[in-house]
């Protein structure tokens, strides 16, 4: 662990029972007023289930798979996490980790851990990085006013690509984001951060159909490997929106081109009547 | 619900709190000696949720979204299902549900509930089902010897494209399989049964390479849509093989061309060395 903000905002204090936490929500990484960005709160429960994974005797130092359940907003502040190791295996081991406050869940989720093997190129299969332009020649997300822009936004640089059509906040209708994103303070990125990264944007449905707040009802991120150091690429794509309900997709690839984190989620979305 | 051996195999027994479900895991619905189908269960755990959650006042019918970790394969038999109803909401409801025999847990998802709007075309985006031969002229998925048949071919009818190379027994290399699956004894799908097509097939990594038993380590499905009655097609393709992990993603078309179903995996995967 560096003493990056990330790694003081993701700190995890442990009770002797080796199982049970104690942390601190951070106003920095919010993306509203006492609002904590979901990537954050999934950072924090995977870096419990590590620490309590270790201490019940596995050998895995990397969540390899979450998937996660947004109950309640947390507010900033104290909260409590447990976690419950399910198994202890050679491959992987398994637990349930749940966040609450004032004895209510606010996030649960399940997590695997495993070892990545740093370096090595697929045994098969491949995933090329979109065409992104150079960094300085992308842009922030939103036109938007300073006081409206997340705290998060001060912490994890996201520039889009000039084609993402509602970086002038007119959706494109093609609902496909993609850009550059790193730790605004040079932090190089790790395995526990792709938990952060993939939940760091707007939803791409903003591309598509511009609607009040879209919250995530069900997210899952895999961890494929350890990140170079450098800037992250991603593309973040919206699937089929019916029913009420949209699906998105997220892709993380590192500076040498290799594809380290992939995310689906699920997410409520109410179309507003035709205007 | 009907009297097929389906809605029988996954009958729930609720005790007096409503949340706890007696059950039976039924010898016809594995897939080697002893060995659960992980549909089936996610399909047990998942009538578990709806009616855990109908009992805690929620009005969503159907689960929409349901991640879910193999801790350990539980026997045929009797087995216990507690359902934690995390938050009852007006769009969904949020549960943890685990499977646990002689009080280890075996199985364990997070589910997500929703309501389906039946028939309704996407609003935005779209996802067209592969081009599939006839049924008639579709493949059993392997040439099995028929003691190694497993029990549930007899229950879930699925059906290779002549373009899938390993219906003979060799990979292809390609990683994707496609073809048709329903209900053996005819009944038709509901979302329910999604949770068990999802995970109704053998590893799409067959067709790259073989190897032993590929244990799932998490899984998500995602239902979209109430299925209309007819066969079920499907394509399931393999994504990335590295590090000893695999990545899995399935999609399901109703009869009428609709996308019902998603679901991705991340299966362990040990490659066996070069012969």
């Amino acid at each position: 662990m560096t003493d990056a903000p990330f790694d003081a905002a993701t700190a995890v204090r442990p009770h002797d029972d080796g199982r049970t936490f104690d942390v601190t929500i951070d106003p920095a990484w919010t993306i509203g007023p006492d609002k904590p960005n979901g990537g954050y709160l999934l950072a924090l429960l995977g870096r419990a289930a590590v620490a309590a994974v270790r201490a019940a005797g596995g050998e895995q130092p990397f969540v390899v798979a979450a998937n996660v359940q947004y109950v309640r907003s947390p507010s900033v502040g104290d909260a409590v996490i447990e976690v419950d190791v399910a198994r202890i295996g050679r491959t992987a081991s398994q637990a349930t980790v749940q966040l609450r406050q004032d004895g209510a869940v606010c996030v649960q989720a399940l997590c695997t851990l495993g070892r990545l093997e740093g370096g090595a190129d697929p045994w098969w299969g491949s995933s090329a990085p979109p065409d992104v332009a150079p960094e300085d020649a992308c842009a922030r997300p939103f036109a938007m006013a300073p006081a409206t822009v997340p705290t998060i936004r001060q912490r994890v640089s996201v520039l889009f690509d000039p084609s993402v059509g509602f970086t002038t906040g007119e959706p494109s209708g093609t609902g496909e984001l993609k850009g550059w994103l790193r730790f605004a303070d040079g932090r190089d990125p790790d395995p526990l951060s792709l938990l952060l990264f993939c939940d760091a944007f707007p939803p791409a449905t903003f591309d598509v159909v511009r609607t009040g707040w879209v919250p995530t009802l069900n997210l899952t991120v895999y961890v494929r490997a350890v990140p170079a150091p450098g800037p992250l690429r991603m593309r973040f794509r919206a699937g089929i929106i019916a029913g009420g309900f949209a699906d998105e997709v997220c892709e993380i690839w590192d500076s040498a081109d290799r594809l380290v984190a992939q995310s689906t989620q699920l997410t409520a979305l109410r179309i507003p009547p035709p205007s």
